[in-house]
C-alpha cells in the first residue's frame, strides 16, 4: 500500500529536524511542498534546503495552494465555513497529486512547518481525502518542534510557573478576552497585534517574529512598556522578510 | 566562560532527538544526569543510550535527586512551597556538581525529558543557581519533542479543531474543573486518573502511557466508555515498566 508521511520539520531552523523526520524524508520517493505564493517563497526554500541536505534523491512536487477566502470577520461560524471550504479544495488537489505521483508501492511525504498537531490543516485535509475515497493510502505522523517551543527556548523561560496551566490560543480568541483564571497564554495566528487590546497592566510578554529563521526578532518585557516596540519591529520584519509569523507568551504578574 | 546546555531530548524515543540537541551533546565535556532512583532506571538508561550513540566521548556525571516531600494535598500554596523547597535543594546539588566537574573553559549539559519549557524544573533550578551566585556560567536552551506531541502524532490527531484553543494543564487542576469554554484540554502530571472525575458524557479521550518508550500504551474513545480500560492498562503498565507517565487529550463533542 502507498504510504504518506506527515512530517513536522520545526519552526524554521534546519537544526530543529528530528532523526525521525530525517529518516522519513529519506524513505520518501516524492515530497509534496505546498506553494503559498511569492510572498512566502522563503518557506519553500527552507524545505528545499532540508531536502537537498538530508534526502537529495527524493523528487519534489510543488502543489499550488488553492486561493482562500479571508473576508469573514467576527463570527466564528463564518470563519470556520471559509476554512472548511478551503480544506476541501486542498483535499481535492492533494488527492490528484498523490494519485498522479505515487504508485501503490511508493512513499510520499508532506512537510509541515512546526508540528502537524498544532494549528495546521494537513491532518484534516488527509481525513477529507480518505473520506472522499478518491485515493487510498496508509499514513504516519511525525511530530516537530513548534514555534512556541523555539520561542520559549530563545527567551530561556518555561511556559508555566510551578503547577500552572497554559492556554494556547489564537489572536481571534485573545481579542474576545482570556478565560477566567488563565495566567499563562500562548498566542498564535495573530495577524493584528491583538496583545495591544489586552486591558490593564498585569502581563509580561515574550514575543518572537519569524522565530527560528535568519530574520528572527525577539522582544520581552512588561506588555504596556514594549507593545509599541513590538508593533514597530513586527512591521519592519514584514518589510524585510516579505512575511511575518509571530508567536508570543503572555504571563500574568503574580500578586 | 563555562557554558551549560539545557537539552530537550524528546519523550523517550531516541529518534525524537533533534540535530540541534545532538550537536549540543557533542560539544559537551560533561553531561549531568539526574538519577531519580531505582524505579525510574529506564529514564537514565534512555539518556545513556543516546549519549553512547551520539556523543560517546562525553563524561557522564549522575546527580542524585534530593528527596521530595509529597505530603501536601489540596491547597496550591502548600504544594508550591514543597516544590520550591525541592528546587532549592536541587539548585545547591547542581551548583556543587557544576563547580566540581567543569572548569571555566568547559561545556556541560543537562538532558531533559520532553521540552525544558513544559512542566520541567531545570530552568527554574538554573535561575536559583544564578541568583545564589555560587557558580558562574552562560546557558542555552534547546527545545525537544514533548509527550503531548508524541501522543497526538501516535493518535494521528491535531490538538485543536479549526481555530479552537488548547488548554494544557495538570491532573491537580483538572480535578478542580476545566475553565468555561475549554473544548480541548491536554493533561499532564496526573497521578490519580483525574479524568474519571470529569462529569457528564461530553468528552472523547486520547490517552497514552509511557509514550515514545518500548512499553507505550495508547487508548482512545468516548471518555465514559474507555475510562475503566485506561485505569486497568495504566496499572498493568506501571507493574510492567516500574513507572508510569501518562498524558491525555480531552476533546469535547461538538453540538
Amino acid at each position: 500500500m502507498r504510504t504518506l508521511y506527515v512530517i513536522g520539520i520545526g519552526a524554521g531552523d534546519p537544526e530543529h529536524l528530528t532523526l525521525q523526520a530525517i529518516k522519513a524524508m529519506r524513505r520518501s520517493d516524492v515530497v509534496f511542498i505546498v506553494d503559498k505564493g511569492a510572498g512566502k517563497a522563503e518557506l519553500v526554500d527552507v524545505r528545499r534546503g532540508m531536502l537537498a541536505e538530508h534526502a537529495p534523491d527524493c523528487r519534489i512536487v510543488e502543489i499550488p495552494d488553492p486561493p482562500r477566502d479571508r473576508t469573514a470577520t467576527g463570527v466564528q461560524a463564518a470563519y470556520e465555513g471559509q476554512v472548511t471550504d478551503w480544506h476541501h479544495r486542498r483535499a481535492a488537489l492533494f488527492a490528484d497529486a498523490v494519485r498522479r505521483e505515487l504508485d501503490y508501492e511508493s512513499v510520499g511525504a508532506f512537510l509541515v512547518w512546526g508540528d502537524p498537531a498544532l494549528y495546521d490543516s494537513t491532518l484534516r485535509v488527509i481525513d477529507l481525502m480518505l473520506a472522499a475515497k478518491s485515493v487510498e493510502f496508509e499514513y504516519e505522523v511525525i511530530p516537530g518542534i513548534t514555534s512556541i517551543q523555539a520561542l520559549a527556548a530563545k527567551h530561556r523561560i518555561p511556559l508555566n510557573r510551578i503547577g500552572e496551566s497554559i492556554h494556547v490560543t489564537t489572536g481571534r480568541h485573545l481579542a474576545e478576552g482570556l478565560p477566567p483564571g488563565v495566567d499563562n497564554a500562548v498566542i498564535m495566528l495573530d495577524g493584528a497585534c491583538a496583545f495591544s487590546d489586552v486591558p490593564g497592566d498585569d502581563f509580561d510578554i515574550y514575543w518572537g517574529g519569524n522565530v527560528g529563521t535568519r530574520n528572527e526578532v525577539l522582544v520581552a518585557g512588561s506588555l504596556r512598556s514594549v507593545e509599541h516596540e513590538i508593533e514597530a519591529r513586527r512591521s519592519e520584519l514584514k518589510d524585510r522578510a516579505g512575511w511575518v509569523m509571530d508567536t508570543y507568551i503572555l504571563r500574568r504578574h503574580r500578586p
